[in-house]
């Protein structure tokens, strides 16, 4: 018979993809510049020309065979390699090409590691508001999300309710930041109460609690935002990085977790990643995928539009009345929408053809989403249709 | 803790890439040209100009955020349709594109395929000699593989000892026809008895059993075998395709699901393996190697090389007086040892540099596997390696 877990997924459809479908269909109606669609969190920026200069370069001089051949199990020396030398350039650590597993984005890398750190029945602990893909990475392994409730003043971790939901079943902490859906960078020294606690349970509990960070939008981060990296400030840190975002390529499937050298067990844990991806039979991303972005590492696309489209939106926003924490990065921003229910004053915006994810899917209640990868100009003639439904509510 | 299953994993090694990086090292030593390496399935001749040629155009002409945005859940559509038209072309199908579900090769297509359709404790039923990456993919989803003893006369289906282990646990039978590392090609009369058998024993246990067909070396079959379709003789047919071979694309990840429309629940189980993706982390293969696929649907890389190898090796150890069944298809060949301990023949062979799989890791003993993708000069060259080799045992 079908395997059931499977089947009930089927009926949950996703907020997000559904709204994105009705505003493409909504396009076609009455043309795509009428309608505001702030669903989806898809780049809007095309990838840098150095990589499809290296794509053609790869498919022009390399030998076919040699290009499109098997990777290693773990990912290619040399991509691997290159990896870690960025990463230990610009954030001073000291990892090697033996931590670095290249993996299918940051999809792939945070399911690997929940997988390999925990057992069907352990508890991975994640901070509200947070991406809904996580629950089923996490179920998917057997293991239960558990989710700390927001600090919606600041969007920055909620320490008490997050020790009195730590026990000896967590095997892992799963953070996002910059964050989606709420746009905020965790400081320096959210990070470093957050690795204290951790240091401190994790000899309480006499069992390494992993942090799983989900990093993204680590390239999108506005200007003079502190925005540290999380490996650096704890050991047992699994790095989950996607070029999805930087490089525009959210279709290609390709990213990284990077290993804490200092991380106990930290040689096993990438053999562990191999081992999973043959037994799901995922294997490693594309071969020719791997080298082109080896030659991109230190480049993104240009991704100031996202800053230019958030100063907008505060601003005007705001204006009307709006709360809104500032965004330190991402192209997202998390309003409190302008009644409770979150769902209610979504469809009033989408009866203006303004699409604007309602927020319980990210476990909060009573705000909304909005990402501004979209142009500029878009961004600007949507101002008045915002105008129009604040005005609802007057 | 760490997931003891994927630690346990770790230390199995596999046969087949030790000997291969034993080979790599020993050429290092000695030269390329010397060293006889037969144990690696890799293909030998490049991917056909038409899909080199299908990139770079994607990569000049198109729009780099269309062409690297995301694929859809199950696959880009234009792609699937694509697929379903040139399997009904080929085989006198119906497929529609929602029957079709496009995934990073044949590991993962199988990988899906049994995730979906048994819950932990059901049986995987295949045959010897079977490809030991089965395990991985079926024990990771909790199933359990049972291994039907070979025929070692013709490498058909052994029948008897094959009705003797169906159950009701049994959910699935994974085939694999082009065979590896038999290289034998299933009849059409094996695969009808198989059929009809089936269709007895779903009727008896009230569930159905489904056929795993892992093709991906459908491409590769020689002058006049009888080759026939799997899904063309059963309904419950889940066809698992690889372009790794017939492209010569192994490292790219690209292949498909056709579910066959006639099947129970056809429509589900795409639905489900979208699910499996999300749940796994893996999502889709990368967005631009399934659109340049898509231009390459009715090509293959020259294939003719293989036959060519197979016929050499065919004749001229069978001039030695080694038992091989002929394969049909391939590019592996799978004759008698000439001592009962395959390991021990392999051992023998080695110490003439020359490379060959012991056949233990495929459920069989006493036999070895040639991996004849290699260039023709050199197995040429190698002939008088097995005369050496031979020799030891007159």
């Amino acid at each position: 018979m079908l395997n059931q877990n499977y089947v009930k997924m089927c009926g949950q459809k996703s907020v997000i993809r559904e709204l994105f479908a009705y505003g493409s269909k909504r396009a076609k109606e009455i043309g795509y510049e009428n309608v505001f669609d702030y669903s989806l969190g898809n780049p809007s920026v095309p990838t840098p020309e150095s990589f499809t200069k290296e794509m053609i370069r790869l498919l022009q001089e390399e030998d076919a065979l040699t290009l499109h051949g098997y990777s290693p199990s773990l990912g290619i020396e040399s991509v691997r390699e290159a990896v870690a030398v960025s990463l230990n350039q610009r954030f001073d650590m000291n990892y090697k090409k033996e931590d670095i597993f290249m993996v299918s984005g940051a999809a792939g890398a945070i399911a690997h590691a929940v997988r390999a750190v925990t057992v069907p029945g352990d508890e991975v602990l994640t901070f509200a508001p947070f991406f809904p893909e996580y629950t089923p990475y996490i179920n998917t392994c057997g293991a239960v999300l558990k989710v700390v409730p927001a600090d919606i003043s600041t969007f920055q971790i909620n320490f008490d309710e997050f020790v009195d939901m730590l026990n000896e079943k967590v095997m892992a902490v799963l953070i996002n930041t910059p964050n989606n859906p709420s746009g905020i960078v965790y400081s320096t020294s959210t990070i470093e109460k957050l690795a204290t606690i951790l240091e401190e349970k994790e000899k309480e509990f006499g069992h390494p609690i992993y942090i799983i960070s989900d990093e993204p939008y680590r390239e999108i981060v506005f200007n003079n935002v502190d925005s540290p990296f999380v490996g650096a400030h704890y050991n047992n840190t699994l790095t989950c990085y996607s070029f999805s975002k930087s490089l525009s390529l959210p279709g290609e499937r390709i990213g990284y977790i990077a290993v804490n050298p200092a991380c106990e067990d930290s040689a096993l844990l990438v053999d562990m990643f191999g081992q999973i991806s043959r037994g799901i039979g995922h294997n490693c991303p594309p071969s020719i995928i791997q080298l082109a972005v080896k030659e991109a590492l230190y480049e993104t696309s240009d991704l100031s539009v996202y800053e230019t489209n958030k100063n907008i939106l505060y601003t005007e926003l705001t204006k009307m009345g709006f709360e809104i924490v500032e965004p330190g990065g991402t192209f997202y921003m998390f309003p409190k929408a302008l009644e409770p229910d979150a769902r209610a004053f979504s469809d009033k915006a989408k009866s203006l053809d303004l699409l604007l994810v309602p927020s319980d899917t990210f476990g909060v209640s009573g705000h909304f989403r909005i990402s501004y990868c979209i142009p500029t100009e878009k961004v600007e003639r949507s101002i008045p249709v915002f105008e129009k439904l604040a005005n609802m509510y007057l």
